[in-house]
């Protein structure tokens, strides 16, 4: 375990003593990761960085935020979690992304791709307006640096009047190895360094500096005290190479390989079937195309982008313009299936309403990582896309029981004319399924007493079984249902029952999601209606298991639940 | 009343004739625009661009798209529209926006800006993949330019490696002036044309060619000539100059006056309310700050822009952005007020989600035009914003009975310490108000029948009061309440009603939204829940009333309901 850094102690640090420092994160959070999982690659290529940024500046007083924020593991540790740091992404312990009520190093919460510019800028307004006296740096790679949202910030950069350190982390690799573009500017800059490419960003308003060796301190200090001593003139641009994985060998030559690690080895994936499954559907018909947001083998469509690469589409962390793009891609004729995670869904959340559902377009959007994702924390959960799926007219929303009914489903929406998601956890069982067909649930065991559970996708079915299964043996009987289409909902089924008591289990927010579905449909009807998903709440850091027990999908509540219908209260 | 265009009649006109096709549409569009309101100073602008456009391709096979569509008039004239453009945003008319049910010539539909460059590309590689031959065709403003998604379909243009025309219409506007980053560099290619901000386009992957007098077709016909003949090397951009509002001299005057006009007076608007009341509280307390995407006339901040210019931020159309900053000026203790259509506030979920909400930080969301908003159609109506903020964790979500008790939510929220969005409509009356307390429902009428009504808003609240006076003359009473929060709920007072019969109003789609929520609280108590709003439909152009009573908050309905309450049934 490292000891905490005393405030000012890298002040006084010689080089070689920072250079020791760097070893000494390196190794702690290799350490770390290998027993906790967490972000390899970003945190190791950001060692020396964040050394050098810490020695130039005094984040007690200046802020540095962190876009996305999975490299601020080395931040951590040279702040006050260094003694705390076993503690990575365990319940209650250290939060693998900045979270504000952690530190005071932490001044700003990140998660999702391209935020840090634009909280750069408003922490630096608020600053100038209240006359106070720091300095405000975001960190942010190059894989970021392709979304829209750091476009928007760098546009109102000299509208704002505000003075931003930018560094720009440039790595050459989101999770995937970074396209486009942008990404051309960079190299070019690293190349020729052409003044055409540095006077774009000047014509933003910045002071561009660069190209630094963001893994060599010789090198970054030097930089580092002239971005500092420049910002008085205004904002600058910083950037510095770094190497993805730096210090550790295997990391290095598999950088993507390497950004997330489990500390499990996982089950089955989706992703394994949605990669198969897609292959095969595209051998079939030519019209198949697959649409990825920087995602493409956490999604598992490497094998798809192998075999068809005139088909495939990653176009970098830009998930409105990939759920846009696929949108024409069907207007167009073909038959995008756009793969995401649930939580990276919400970035595209009006161009799901108003391009793909608006003009009834078949676009298949495969929402993996759906349900409490545990712990990267609260902006990985996937607990809200039930919710914000349930009221956009015209959308088809499918919630498989396993991997085998999630391949079906792909098949389904292959044949099927119009827009239809397909929401799905990351891991799971092969098992079986019977046929499926839109809007149809599946009774997966009968009895004839007056309880009936609803519920939807692989962790509450197999929840819902071992719930019956315990009800079954203190000889409580009941229904149970794989409620596998929130929409269009299974009117038909629903209004045929006669159990009095409906139960529903969701791995999503409770509040609009299928409880409420259900519920409505119901109202009025003199049936009673219980539902269990996620209560209202930004889910942390911890197990799923631990998520669910703590925060409202916990067997023995959903079990006294089923005992107290049956005693008819 | 203008004929409709013979398909290949432009092919073969003289220069003059093209002219005097140019007056003809100008004049329809002012007689028309006169009488049904709508876009008018964009339209009259891109008159000779579309008779370019047209007179050069061929889009019955070709395809065009407009970003955000609002000067999609003139090419509705010219295609097959023009017999039926009288009806312009009526009841089954002709919509103001690109409709694929309307005519083959509209190809993509487009309604918030900066999807039609994404949109092209994804038309372009379906033709490629199809082995397709047509030409694609994107216009976009320089106001749209500045949308993230833009950027981030410029950066996948090589990528992608498919053919595409993007015609960019610069006009320096959007609503209002266009600032920013990307401004200046468009300002500086119509000056000097500096090789270097030539280069930015071409390190995109296009072709540079500008600048051309696009209200001129001398100087357009041979650009857009040539440019279709340079598609064959790869993508171009032809940077075009027009004047919105060119040839109506009060509109080129007053832009931002007539980018949108309607047919009626409209009464008092809450605009101007939110204008003075943040001006007001804004000289009480120096940490209020304003931000707006492109909106500051309509939204009515004018007055807060030329008091408080150092506290007021207009980011250009980039909501995204505009969110972000919004909560980092709260993070750094600023206290802002991010004001923002309903409709476009979508575009912003993910960080009202992250941003804001997730890290609870006290940004005020004034949310206006919401509910139904009439003859913009499908893309403009505010009717989600209850559904996707309802299950957002911690957000206040506040709904004003009217403009006085909207003044009383603002200044509620001054002293609020967390995220709360107070939604209106455009227009409503000042009326009165009692003092507010978040949470707190107001009870407006009270009687002691069986049946109670919950209304949110304004329009809902009116349609309320007339259902409770005809039910009265009918010796039906009924309580009247003024659901005034949907988020935190006054549960305490619905505890305490004991009322057998609920009805809730809300001007807003009927699922996910108050009559969800009430439906929520009261389940398996036995109470029945009738909820009305919009059912789950895209709202297409009408008037409001027309809109009420075709999708699902109609009067008679709503009576009809508290009879059969009434009576027991």
């Amino acid at each position: 375990m490292m000891k905490n850094f005393l405030n000012g102690e890298l002040k006084n640090a010689s080089l070689s003593q920072l250079n020791a420092v760097c070893e000494q994160l390196r190794r702690e959070i290799l350490q770390t990761v290998s027993v906790c999982g967490g972000h390899l690659a970003s945190n190791l290529g950001v060692v020396e960085l964040t050394v050098a940024l810490h020695r130039v500046f005094d984040f007690s007083v200046d802020k540095l935020i962190f876009d996305v924020g999975h490299q601020c593991y080395p931040h951590k540790l040279l702040t006050d979690r260094a003694e705390r740091f076993g503690t990575l992404r365990q319940k209650g312990g250290i939060s693998g992304f900045p979270k504000r009520g952690e530190s005071i190093y932490d001044c700003y919460e990140t998660g999702h791709a391209g935020t840090a510019v634009s909280a750069a800028l408003g922490l630096a307004k608020a600053r100038d307006l209240s006359r106070q006296i720091f300095h405000v740096v975001a960190l942010v790679g190059d894989g970021a640096f392709q979304n829209g949202l750091v476009y928007e910030a760098l546009n109102s950069l000299r509208t704002l009047d505000a003075r931003i350190l930018i560094v720009l982390n440039d790595n050459g690799m989101s999770i995937s190895p970074t396209t486009g573009g942008m990404h051309d500017i960079l190299d070019e800059l690293k190349g020729s360094r052409s003044a055409s490419d540095v006077a774009l960003f000047e014509r933003f308003g910045l002071q561009y500096m660069g190209i630094y060796n963001g893994n060599d301190l010789n090198d970054l200090l030097p930089a580092v005290n002239e971005a500092k001593r420049r910002l008085k003139q205004g904002s600058v641009l910083l950037h510095v190479v770094t190497k993805k994985g730096q210090g550790y060998a295997f990391s290095e030559c598999a950088p993507d390989l390497t950004h997330g690690i489990s500390p499990q080895t996982p089950k089955a994936e989706y992703a394994t079937a949605l990669g198969e499954e897609l292959c095969a559907l595209a051998r079939e018909n030519d019209k198949v195309v697959a649409v990825t947001a920087a995602m493409t083998d956490a999604l598992g469509l490497r094998p798809f982008f192998r075999e068809f690469p005139q088909r495939a589409f990653d176009v970098g962390i830009c998930e409105e313009h990939a759920a846009v793009l696929s949108a024409a891609l069907a207007a167009g004729g073909m038959k995008p299936y756009f793969a995401i995670y649930s939580t990276f869904l919400q970035r595209a959340f009006d161009e799901v309403i108003h391009d793909i559902c608006g003009q009834r377009l078949s676009v298949t959007l495969c929402v993996d990582r759906a349900g409490a994702t545990g712990a990267d924390g609260e902006t990985h959960q996937g607990i809200f896309d039930l919710s914000y799926l349930s009221f956009i007219p015209g959308l088809v929303v499918a919630i498989p029981k396993n991997i085998a009914e999630f391949r079906a489903m792909l098949r389904v929406a292959a044949r099927y004319n119009g827009p239809i998601a397909i929401r799905y956890p990351r891991e799971g069982e092969e098992g079986v399924c019977t046929a499926v067909e839109i809007g149809k649930f599946e009774v997966l065991h009968c009895n004839t007493s007056n309880i009936i559970i609803l519920a939807a996708g692989e962790r509450c079915i197999r929840l819902a079984q071992r719930v019956r299964l315990t009800a079954a043996d203190e000889g409580i009987g009941l229904t149970l249902v794989n409620a596998r289409f929130l929409k269009p909902l299974d009117e038909e089924f629903l209004r045929s029952r006669s159990e009095q008591y409906v139960i529903t289990l969701e791995d999503n927010a409770v509040k609009g999601g299928l409880g409420d579905a259900i519920a409505g449909f119901y109202r009025n009807s003199g049936k009673c209606v219980y539902s269990f998903g996620y209560r209202e709440a930004f889910l942390p850091h911890a197990t799923v298991t631990e998520l669910a027990d703590e925060y409202g999908l916990n067997a023995a509540n959903i079990l006294n639940c089923v005992k107290s219908c049956h005693a008819g209260r």
